[in-house]
């Protein structure tokens, strides 16, 4: 029952292996070894992008700040969600690796809208010295609450950003899970829906910490090379990055991988409808559920030992029906059998 | 003949092992997981300081930044040496971490004298704001160019900043090399000689990406994980960063294998010393190697095959005796075989 | 029927005098002169704060960039209006002088209240370091829509603050115009409502250009120097930001200035009440009316000369009665023929 | 005797009537007022460039900073002398600026040769992501020494950083006295010396506060307005920068000042010669003078109330005949009885 975030599980077997493949012998470091070739080709394949540049980092918000700060300069403004990882979970990196840039809250939820997007960009004149200049669009896919955008919104949301001369990001964090969930290419996510550069993630669906970091736009390239070294993001030892994402990029291991995280949660979603004042808050999409229990569901869940992460509360006080919003994830390891237990401890 | 760099070598069976160990079930995120509270303990045990803060991160340039950030101000500045990892290795990491803090450069060699200390320091007037303020000394130890300071070096040299109230770091890529040529404690080398931070490298002796780092001083705890999570380094598998520092520390494995690569080297040196033309061009005290050789004899190497950096050149064109500088590092993967072999190609 | 700002009138002749007394001889530079040592001599005595650290900088936004960043840090989040001069019209300056820092918008209108505030801080956990961390508060005051809080209101609001530990500025660009409405001391105004730093403006309100910055805690003072000289703005013939601010500060003209400024506004409030379809958008307390007037009087009034700053449009298209939003400041030099010929025009 | 620094004199009358002039009725704020169009088209007449780009600021460092981090990249290293401005007095104003560039010291005086040039590039390996790339060439004239590079050898050292590819800047705090010294056009020692960016100073000859900076290629233009924004540099009422920078060019009065200045220091090094036991330690080209003088000496002239730096001491204490280092400068407003008195009191 553990479904605290699909960072807390272990990372896959095939993925262990080809660490452990990788650790013979001497190879060149910081990238520089055959590996990471590999990794490139691998990737501009899979992105059916030849001409693509292709980074490994180790962290999530390694690969959006530097991304973010590669695309934009000080002096400007990411337009955003105010849900947005970058604006609230990253204590200020994407301000620190930017120098200083300013985050624009686009909308109120954590989808955007075209019109919204506008709106934003609008609220800060063109060309006035005096306010901050528009900088990147950042969208998250999929997003902190467990949903996507299609492609098609995607690409209205890159046609504003670019019919304002912006670049466009794509946090993938969850970039597996969004595209298990649409069923569509990489490359109708991402390039030829008017994005720039993108993550995909690697550590939430079964690595240990790894993310590529890809720009459809050769130009990016050797200033993204610096920022990582000069942010220490670069490992001497690069081998133990690209032995992973080989791993994880072998026999579409990370679409396999992020589709069993989203059936299993789907699973979960399915009999947590089952269940009497359940509210699900968001139409879950991927591998993550919002949803509000009754207060003593709660209790029995958690003195059973289930881990999640419960929002409301308090836990111990209250009335018993009182319903508590929590988020429930699905990372790849969860069996059917911790779902059907979840759900027999919540039936009561 | 794999002599290039210490970061170019194979992570010893024993960490990958731990690594594997710590790949099963759940366990929480961002260091919150119970093997970091026994690197925790470990550690502190091991720096005979119990109320020591210890943290983990990926690559050594993250250590020495967040360390120095900690310690600094923007307005100071730092006093290294001009051959300072810090300096000149980091691609102004340093710098950024710090929010813009100066290196001011102390002597002219890889080790610094309390005298060319005091010297540095006095050429900024204390207390005017036109000039860099006094901020922190880091040493490295081993140095760049595999020499090491004494304890009583150590002191002395923390007392000229005692003496002007400025904190102490110790750049410890190489750690586990200088304990092991010194056979003094971790305490002896860092806390009780006048160290305030020390990193703890186990990246270059025998683990995949890890490196401690310890202040003595519980107050900069909180600021310095404030700086890991706003610079992307908090991971959130952070378990196998753990595991890897945990395999490293068992059995004093750390320093065995430190041991080892310093006997190699010293092997190495040995054969070097009696081949023809060689200069020896610092006294080598740990796992490197710093040698003039004759063109013809670099000739030879590189066509069988060894793998070093050649600081001075062209290999191709020039007077055959020619000495040419080179850096031969020994990580702890090398073997007998492997330097008998690179002495009888030197040899000719 | 100069209207458009209270930065684009002249200087008072009194601090014109002033400048022209302090250019005889040679002085210390860099606010060693004697003149500063009087600047803070009347400072502290106008605030009625004796310990106070005052000190002198040529633009609002050096004054506000600098306060906010002595008092945060760059992990942290200011708390501000999405109306504030910080987050609007300094082109990210706050996020460049603190190093990265995030502004959080409180509330939706030029003033908030204690429980939006209440409601921002909360919205970040407290001692979670994924998020960013709670900074100072900052309130403008008059605000940029002209009204002001009254002393029960910023002490309400400084309270909220201080019960989470956070520090309060006050950008006080237009300092003299508020105590003018309110009546209040600048102690009431400022540190007996809990304030730690204020900046008094006196380019608006007829100096050439400078801001004293002042804080009531003289544990900020050195930190303030080194910042204020590595951001150029230390200047070398300070001489010249003094003796504005002496001229400023004598016989009470700053305030007189002020009321004189706020009299004149009303004055032309009164007058754009008597016109017919002329709707006030927020009640003018000092020095600035936002208004709405129709179309057609916009149009008579910019052929006569008539300079303001018009936020909606067309000027020149759209229907004669349809009321357009538009912002008219008055300066000190503003005189009553002046109100009087705009009103003439206005009226037809 | 006023000798301590050309930033302790008055503001040239003409430079205050100027000022008295701009004083009347409202002009467009922050450049835009008709002034300021007035002070460009005469520095592009002065400097022969009719496309350069023009700004004013009020001091000397916000021109180096602002100009050198336009001109660089945050991963950069900007190649100075270890006595210039920008590495010595400015409390890390480059590297607050630039966003973490380094300052690499070039030679050991304060001026430097294209030997040393090369060879502090040269250090610096091109191409490798680990250290510092190579950034702009900053060069000081006159120097902090008060010596000058003829155009020769301006060109030669702009040549040489042409060849790696970097920009470069002149540090103009004292344009008008090198001007003055050499006889030559500010075109000639300027862009027809290679030289892309220049600050020419007003304040430290006769002005109360600006500086011009001046672009010759005009790509850099809207970059520096926003960072002059951003680092709260442009002035609302920007109407006074422009107004001295008027009455200062108005016939050729910034020329016949610095030529004035200069002409005093020869007096007063002509003086100096004529005394026993003076060594003056540079050879003065412009209103600066660098000398021994016996500690006697010293006694008598400060007793006197003459007013200057020295660096060495301690004066009450030593040897009467020991020479301690001592700067004299002279500012527009010497005359030439304060001279001879000076040297009357030096005389004994």
């Amino acid at each position: 029952m553990q479904l605290a975030s699909d960072n807390s599980g272990p990372a896959l077997p095939a993925v262990m292996q080809a660490m452990s493949e990788a650790n013979a012998g001497h190879m060149p470091s910081y990238g520089d070894e055959a590996l990471m070739s590999r990794v490139r080709d691998r990737l501009r394949a899979l992105f059916e992008a030849p001409q693509a540049s292709v980074y490994l980092v180790a962290t999530g918000t390694a690969a959006n700040a530097l991304a973010l700060a590669t695309l934009s300069q000080p002096w400007q403004t990411v337009f955003c969600t105010p849900l947005a990882h970058v604006h609230t979970d990253e204590c200020n990196a994407p301000e620190f690796f930017t120098g200083g840039a300013k985050l624009s809250l686009v909308g109120e939820a954590d989808k955007m809208t075209p019109d919204e997007l506008q709106t934003a960009i609008s609220a800060w004149p063109a060309g006035d010295v005096h306010n901050p200049q528009h900088g990147p669009l950042a969208l998250t896919q999929a997003t902190e609450r467990g949903r996507i955008y299609s492609c098609a919104e995607i690409t209205a949301l890159a046609q504003v950003a670019r019919d304002h001369g912006l670049p466009c990001y794509l946090d993938g964090a969850r970039f597996a899970n969004a595209v298990a969930a649409l069923g569509c290419s990489p490359a109708e996510m991402t390039w030829q829906a008017g994005i720039d550069a993108v993550s995909m993630g690697g550590t939430k669906n079964g690595c240990l910490g790894v993310e590529a970091v890809i720009f459809f736009n050769a130009e990016n390239a050797w200033e993204f090379e610096l920022r990582r070294k000069r942010s220490a993001h670069l490992f001497s030892k690069h081998r133990y990055l690209s032995a992973q994402m080989l791993g994880y990029l072998a026999d579409d291991l990370w679409l396999t991988t992020a589709q069993m995280a989203n059936a299993q949660a789907a699973k979960l979603v399915q009999g947590l409808r089952g269940l009497p004042q359940v509210e699900i808050t968001f139409e879950p999409q991927v591998n993550m559920i919002f949803a509000r229990l009754p207060r003593a569901t709660h209790q029995r869940l958690k003195a059973a030992g289930a881990s999640y992460a419960l929002y409301e509360g308090p836990l111990d006080q209250g009335p018993a029906e009182e319903p508590l919003l929590a988020r429930f994830v699905c990372d790849w390891s969860i069996t059917d059998a911790e779902i059907a237990r979840f759900l027999d401890v919540a039936r009561g």
